[in-house]
């Protein structure tokens, strides 16, 4: 079974259970923490203490209002009655206040404390990415299919740029063997890494209507509104609802049922009854050839094609452990029910580099270059101990064996520096260990790279130690031996086990069963054969149970001998483990998009402009070039810049539209290009960049020059600004 | 219908045939010509004579021989007997020259005159590419799938090499809007572009066994056989089954049925009988999402993904016409039987240029870049009257109308000089125009960029004018309006018919039909609603057939009224022309491969060395560098010079391993790296050209910068050759 960080099935007790962004850790009942939110929450008590002091203050009400009526039943004084009608009000006071600070606690516990703002936040980067054509929904004509994406022009660009830089600090840096293979998997291969069997969701179904829902968002989504919005709610009660949120990834499709049943949850659309929840495979299915009788599958990953390429790919790589291998491509997922925008869709770009290596020796002989780095970390101990996430130096961690090996730590410092050199905010980002039961049985420690959007943190980059595992399961279906040879200096001499029947005395005495005796003799493991060779040399035989019989025999000491012999080995032969880092490259795009954009008011301040603030590296276009007015003059000016920056390799583009200058330059902000250059006159222009709207003037001959130092990141912006003139926008973004 | 170059749709008798390598060109019979053949072979006729003469010989053996048998029975003397026998044997002879004669001529007119050496030529190439890992097998270790490949390290280098050189020739340089599409693709959309009903290759079954034959292939190969091995074959039948190898690509499943019968074609590999031929859709299927009632495919072009996007890339081009979109991406054809390796595949990446123009003005502002290029062209005029492919100015064939626009002759250059960058030989390169019946009755014009390899040649590029159709195809399907504008300068006058129906006098008429006539009357065409205006005019009234009444109705002048009214437009509304470069990037990368690839003797002279002359541009990793011998302070200038390449972004790789520096110089050969740095010295070392074998010496400070320089393309080899000593490689090449 193929345990894919961000591709994952749930495996431990019910492997019939997808998960994907695992919001909430399968813990026990006591304590349940909540590792999804942000790591500045209050603890958890403080919730169940408001619970209890809103009940309290609730029951105040109830008596309080009982004992106004018996007054008023008794025609009590007037003096008497309102003093009572006034306690009574006051006591409602305080219960609403009660009521709202558990709310206020409650939206905090779910990690959206402001949860308005958080989607204003997300509706307004949304829209600008949508109108801009960042990525708009697929299909769109016919009214779109639910998990499809295209990216349009600025967005594919950031994607081709974040992909190149992912080539050239993991591929080309660090010497891997990239490759490139099918989407389109025969079912052998799929069968072999557990897919086919097990990378399912629980699914319902509408018993009307046939709408198919996740079985868990069903149970999740009602879970989470009866928290929210039941603010009566008994603190037991609460409890329990927390813990089901808490164990959720780790139901049965039995145990869901049977919740969904004594929660009475029905179908969201109709309120019609739901069927039994049941294990939907989300692979995209296929057929490969005419016959109908080759069934495929779209890869759900891209890390299968290299596993099984492993052996030419060693042999390649003369021989030579350790060695990574990289795969960038499309990868399918046939979800239930889509949401969450880029994040969780039905195709998308994986990244992924399997990295082998010896198991015995887990170095890596640039570790150094990584080890100082200091960052946020979220160690096992800390989420089970409910603390927060903490800025740990990475040679630290390794050394103190919170990071397991050298390797591990080192791709966790490579993947800090690859995504905050994008521009994803560091104070967003944080590496949180797997906890030992999220984790494969195999695995010997696993982080994910998690970002913090609008949706809450969010696993970007699974970083696993797999052990042997997929380079077995290859082995054992294939019959191709996936293994790697360390020759040793000098042969070494070993003990090997010599078991040998002797055949014609087990005929004599087995006749017709002779041959299963034999191969059960054969197949004895060292401890076996030893204790049936001292049984054999003491007694002269032995009871010998053969269970392709299903009985036990005598075997007497003629029949086989056991014995051990020396032998000179000259290699030792062994299954390499890997390391993989696995990107999910439209989730860190998404993100990225995210923490690069801002608002700022238009310099008259009648509205609000869009800025997305991507480095150059990322940006979809370098530079734009305006004629400042639309005249013959400027425009060849503008077409002369534009030859010069092609020349020197600068994606740009000239806008010659008539629209006023601060119009284009909050245009060109939106789509976060760094610098534009306005055409003001025939021998130097002006070039200003995006976030401190700040211009310099440059001869018309240094311009590309200088576009290209600062886009190459050889200068700042701050170095250009001491070299040249500023400019004074007069007029300029004021007109916007 | 979708038409797409890369991968056709027969269109205009039988849609249900599917062309992809248009080998043979569906000419009626006489003459057949054969475009796929080299343009130098010589002309048919030679053939016939040659078929013409055997006959004639074997006849005249016939006799010779039945008058020895006369001779033999009369007893006839020794001497005549001798002088006929001696006779017949130089008839013999003859007959057998003339046998040979034909072979030599058949084999040339079938394009492989020397295919023995074309298929050993291959087979080297074909070897070098899968032990080097430029591709192998997919899934291998599962015995692999047919028509699934993998790029390894080096394959997937060049790929990645070709594709950034394609998106900044094509997408930077002529500013296009790229976008990037979901592989997943709805039925609805290919419903509208045609290939859920036509997209199909038509199949035979084995009655017996059910293996699945492509019904085309089998009549093809039957047809190729029985020319090339039956001498005997009269010329008429000869005829025939050439002209049914030039129509192959017409033939209705009837008529392929018919011909298999007549042949009595069998399954190759039983003998079995075999089914009618039936279509069998190329596109894999899958559903999406849990219901099952989505179905969807796998898309086989990604041309569609753009035109959907339409209206949308209009908008952020400013609403301007002529732009170009762009998409490079994965695309499927679910093969019956893939054959010739790379180049049939059941996945491949595909780029693909739509340029959206106005239909009225096809002129491009950049048309002169490229007009004065010469090469290779085989205008439609020159296949029909059985002359060869010549050279030809682009400029000239646009300005003669043998090229239609000039957009198309703009990609039409660009292509070549993209091709021939890439290090595609101009010789083996040409511009092949559609004849009339290959082009869709649609299209304006076309032309296939033809590769000549071992295969033959092959279709690489289509450069397509597909007029208005996908626009409209999508705008009927999907309700959407996918049409451009164009404000005129001042508002134009227009005559506009209006109808106006009286509804109360019709009402009184027609009583529970008015409705029914109201809309009759509406839903004139202009011709019928002025015949009804004179009529009522000159006779008072007229009578007019309601179809949804089933009956004619008599209308009076009072009922109706038509008049024609002047009205002001102020745009014209039109749907664009689409112009359609599209790439097989696999193809072009195996042609690639053919074309790099040549043997040379090692200077032992025991062995055949392999080498691909790979421009740096394409070669998968720029440079290598070898320490002499394996010393640690050599080791660490390695180092030292690996480092100054990788601060310069040249991708190169370091082998310390101990072989020798010639073995070492093969294996770099082998994989086409252009320069090699050999370490022999700690403070100077020797730069390597692949393909002269010249070494310069160069100090460790300055290696960086010339190996740039080189692999940059700002100098050549020859420049370099003159500023540095040229080095002797005493021992060195010579140790291999």
């Amino acid at each position: 079974m193929r345990l894919h960080p961000l591709l994952k099935i749930s495996r431990n007790h019910h492997p019939g259970v997808l998960l994907i962004l695992r919001h909430y850790s399968p813990l026990s009942y006591t304590p349940p923490h909540f590792f999804h939110v942000s790591t500045r929450n209050p603890p958890r008590m403080a919730e169940d203490e408001l619970r209890q002091s809103l009940a309290n203050k609730q029951a105040a009400v109830d008596a309080q209002a009982a004992a106004v009526r018996d007054l008023k039943a008794q025609g009590a004084a007037g003096s008497d009655l309102d003093a009572a009608v006034e306690s009574l009000k006051a006591l409602k006071l305080e219960a609403a206040a009660a009521a709202s600070q558990l709310q206020a606690a409650v939206a905090a516990s779910n990690g959206d404390g402001s949860s308005a703002s958080r989607e204003a936040f997300r509706q307004s980067v949304v829209n600008t990415l949508e109108r801009r054509l960042f990525y708009i929904p697929s299909f769109k004509i016919y009214r779109g299919v639910a998990g499809l994406y295209d990216y349009g022009p600025p967005g594919c660009a950031v994607k081709s740029n974040v992909l190149a830089f992912w080539r050239q600090h993991f591929v080309l840096e660090e010497n891997m063997l990239e490759v490139d293979c099918p989407c389109v998997t025969p079912e052998v291969v799929l069968k072999a890494s557990g897919h086919v069997d097990k990378f399912t969701d629980l699914m319902v179904k509408d018993e009307k209507t046939g709408t198919c829902y996740r079985a868990d968002h069903l149970l999740k989504d009602f879970c989470k509104e009866k928290l929210e919005k039941d603010l009566t709610l008994p603190a037991e009660k609460a409890a329990e609802l927390k813990h089901v949120l808490a164990v959720l990834d780790d139901l049965s499709a039995e145990e869901l049922g049977a919740k969904l049943k004594e929660y009475g949850i029905t179908a969201p659309d109709t309120k019609n009854p739901l069927s039994d929840p049941y294990p939907f495979n989300l692979m995209f299915q296929t057929s490969i050839g005419p016959s109908g009788l080759s069934p495929g599958y779209m890869r759900p990953e891209t890390a299968q094609g290299i596993f099984v390429n492993f052996k030419d790919l060693y042999y390649y790589n003369g021989n030579k452990l350790p060695f990574a291998a990289a795969q960038i491509g499309q990868a399918f997922r046939n979800e239930i029910s889509p949401r969450q925008g880029l994040l969780r869709v039905r195709e998308f770009t994986l990244a992924e580099i399997e990295h082998f290596v010896d198991p015995d020796d887990k170095s890596h002989p640039k570790y150094k270059e990584v080890a100082d780095l200091e960052f946020l970390m979220f160690p096992r101990e800390e989420q089970l101990t409910g603390q927060a996430a903490k800025k740990l130096c990475l040679g630290e961690a390794v050394f103190t064996g919170t990071v397991n090996n050298q390797t591990l730590g080192f791709f966790i410092g490579r993947v800090y520096l690859f995504l905050t050199r994008l521009g994803i905010d560091k104070d967003r980002l944080r590496f949180r260990q797997h906890l030992p039961n999220e984790m494969a049985h195999y695995a010997a420690d696993c982080w994910d790279a998690e970002i913090e959007c609008s949706y809450g943190w969010i696993e970007c980059v699974g970083i696993a130690d797999r052990s042997a595992y997929d380079l077995r399961a290859h082995t054992e279906k294939s019959g191709v031996s996936l293994v790697a040879h360390e020759k040793y200096a000098e042969p070494r001499e070993v003990e090997q086990l010599v078991i040998v029947p002797a055949k014609k005395e087990l005929g004599l005495a087995f006749k017709g069963n002779q041959k299963m005796v034999v191969e059960a003799l054969e197949a004895m493991n060292e401890a076996e054969a030893m204790e049936v060779k001292t049984a054999l040399e003491s007694q002269g035989q032995v009871e010998f149970n053969v269970c392709t019989l299903g009985k036990t025999v005598t075997i007497t000491k003629n029949m086989v001998s056991v014995s051990k012999q020396k032998k000179k080995e000259h290699q030792r032969v062994f299954t390499p483990s890997v390391i993989e880092p696995s990107f999910g490259i439209g989730r860190i795009i998404y993100c990225l998009f995210e923490h690069s954009f801002y608002m700022r008011a238009s310099k008259a301040g009648d509205e609000q402009l869009n800025v997305f603030r991507f480095p150059s590296l990322v940006a979809p276009i370098k530079c734009t070039v305006f004629p400042l007015v639309q005249q013959q003059q400027y425009e060849e000016v503008a077409k002369l810049i534009s030859k010069s920056l092609t020349a020197a390799g600068i994606s740009h583009k000239i806008d010659i539209t008539g629209t006023s200058i601060g119009k284009r330059y909050a245009r060109t902000d939106e789509l976060g290009v760094p610098l534009a250059i306005t055409v003001d006159s025939t021998t130097s222009v002006t070039i200003r960049e995006r976030d401190s709207k700040d211009q310099i003037r440059v001869s018309i001959n240094e311009v590309a020059s200088v576009v290209k130092e600062v886009t190459d990141g050889h200068s700042t912006w701050a170095d250009v600004q001491w070299n040249y003139p500023a400019h004074s926008a007069a007029g300029g973004e004021g007109t916007q």
